[in-house]
């Protein structure tokens, strides 16, 4: 089954915003069995709407329309819509009384002009939005499927779950997007092309592909099986580049970076603290985006000031003034430091030059030290991260957690 | 002027990868007086390629294709732009020559199959490619220029500026996007739009758009002028929403809360300590990814477990007892009790229910307090926040930076 997707909004056709709900669509859509085959952003302008939709009509099986359902003038999909397949557009008086009803209940009476979102096009079923005002329709023309969603992410991905999916399964029967990932970690995207490239290509009937992330590498494989058909092929390759590659694999589902240091140190027994001077926050921030992390993540400090670093975190006062706030003694004494302070079992400590100002020639801009303490061990590593200012913190968050995950491992064995 | 960009390559339809050559287009384009109304993002693969084209050459005055230049079979662009012209593609000699210099220079021989990228389609001229061994290629159809570029963004770019942006300019003849923008927090999307309407309605030629991010609202106004045209239309505009909307916008350029913050804490002197609770970090990561901002930022700490909290921050071991970490003694108790840890003068605190477990119906999930002290003043602000939990602490931290701009806006005056 071949799908397209059509964001609708302007917002979209600027500089700095793009279609993210598409990527979560295209995810979903692949697991039941659909590929996705075209996408395309187009304004709040109904002559673009109503030429992509035709368009769309004659070359897919499922359309999917986002954004453009909202209150006003602006939001013209379904108009757009009704326009194309020739169909009327009533209010239906209940989705009116839903929408007051919601209003009410936030204490609001209902403008006027949210009116517009009780419009049902001529035979579309209504999708209910039980996160926003704008409920969805579905639509059949011929054999082609057309859902229209809300734009804000949050309303639009449990109606794609609960209201397209199921007509998508019950099409492709069985038929899916068979996958593996591995996600990758302490090596750059060419070394690691350059270990899997003489394995993958003996398999072209898998598609391969290296996503290189700041700090992270993603490495998809992926092939279109039918109902009951095997994958040993692409499970064999799989085990061939897992092979290739060790434990710079972190992780071979979609566990991220923090949840499989979380799960390290939980299954250890260990709790963890943090002292962040570039970084300030971004560890932090990673490691407790994971719910449940509060098992292990005791807290941390953003060691911004040198007197912070001394106050809070021990470090002596001369070391600071003898080697500066950037060095593999500073890294140490934070780690422990840290650990100390908060009564920690690990101390993860991360001091560098992020820029774009402060670099020398001996200290350049992206040069960075990890610090790791466990009361037995104390480490550290150092790397030059290339980048910008913000690159240089988040290739220096993954340096910091793949480094601690490497500390783990090594504790371990 | 009206263009389209259509992305080429089938791995832009995977999950995890979008097109972001576009946006740099866009940018480019816009500042040259081009109007981009549509993108499209399309797999390897002739039909939809031919498709697509088609109905831009209906509809846009300059077509950009990416991607899909290189050397293999899977590389489709140039033959489906030679169907839809209907004219003849050849190989040039001279291109087969510079390429072979160029693998020579690497100390390779050209691989027979890198031929295919010395094709030219008949009537085009060739786009040198400093970056890479795919030129491009520049095409008039009628009125219609379409523009064939390589993929890489590093290989892109310099053709947008080099090759592209000439064309656009001497056909715009002076003509921009003249555009004013205003960053506002405190407000929701519709307590915005319900301000504005009324007065952006009024100026209809201007295009007025609200765009909703988790705790910040960006409200942008455009409209394409001629050359030497007067915009006082849109100043006017500007004027009256930034009196409908007050001291709500925080920032009216391109600067982010976090750097509005930064500039008002260093206009006055002030040195700032944070203590973070569930957002653990992410105010810290945003308050430093302003450059400079040693300045004024001293650190903060991640107070995840009680025990930091009244460790580092000496909130009273009875008081967390008693009333639990998320209440408002607790966030006063945090940031008068950082500001002392770190010597700060002002201290500002978070303590919340970021979910998606923890939550009680007297302390529901997204609960949160904010704290600030300054040594004369303590205050606290309480706040239920929806959404799940990553966007819970997106929000709760830009409601911490919005309050303590309020803090310090009060102080001031």
């Amino acid at each position: 089954m071949k799908a397209e997707i059509i964001a609708v909004g302007s917002e979209m056709l600027t500089p700095d915003h793009f279609d993210t709900n598409s990527l979560f669509i295209t995810e979903k859509l692949n697991e039941a069995g659909c590929e996705v085959h075209l996408k395309t952003v187009v304004g709040d302008n109904e002559k673009d709407i109503v030429d992509v939709l035709r368009s769309g009509l004659r070359r897919s099986e499922l359309i999917i329309l986002s954004g453009g359902l909202g209150p006003t003038e602006d939001d013209l999909t379904r108009t757009s819509v009704a326009a194309v397949l020739h169909r009327e557009i009533r209010i239906h008086p209940a989705l009116v009384e839903a929408l007051q009803r919601r209003f009410a209940g936030r204490g609001y009476s209902m403008p006027k002009i949210n009116e517009r979102q009780a419009q049902v096009i001529d035979g579309a079923r209504v999708l209910e939005n039980p996160n926003g005002t704008a409920p969805g329709l579905w639509l059949e023309e011929g054999k082609v499927g057309i859902a229209l969603l809300p734009g804000p992410p949050r309303e639009l991905k449990p109606m794609v779950e609960r209201h397209i999916l199921p007509w998508v399964r019950e099409r492709t029967g069985g038929r899916r997007l068979a996958g593996r990932i591995f996600h990758i970690t302490g090596l750059t995207e060419s070394e690691v092309d350059s270990r899997v490239a003489p394995v993958y290509r003996e398999y072209p009937q898998v598609q391969t592909i290296i996503l290189a992330n700041p700090g992270h590498i993603a490495l998809r494989m992926g092939r279109w099986v039918e109902r009951g058909e095997q994958v040993a092929d692409l499970e064999q390759l799989a085990g061939r580049i897992q092979e290739a590659l060790g434990d710079a694999i972190f992780s071979s589902a979609r566990e991220t970076l923090e949840e499989v240091v979380g799960r390290m140190l939980l299954e250890s027994g260990q709790t963890l603290a943090i002292a962040e001077s570039c970084t300030s926050g971004m560890i932090g921030m990673r490691v407790t985006r994971v719910p449940g992390s509060s098992r292990y993540f005791l807290g941390g400090v953003m060691c911004y000031s040198n007197d912070v670093k001394h106050r809070i975190c021990g470090v002596p006062a001369q070391l600071l003034e003898d080697h500066g706030a950037v060095c593999a003694q500073v890294a140490e004494a934070l780690a422990g430091g840290v650990r100390n302070a908060l009564g920690a079992s690990i101390g993860l400590s991360v001091t560098g030059i992020a820029g774009p100002d402060g670099g020398t020639s001996e200290k350049p801009v992206g040069l960075v030290f990890v610090g790791i303490a466990d009361g037995s061990r104390t480490t550290h590593l150092k790397r030059i991260v290339p980048g910008d200012r913000e690159t240089i913190r988040e290739r220096t968050t993954c340096f910091a957690l793949s480094s601690l995950r490497r500390f783990l491992i090594s504790g371990r064995t």
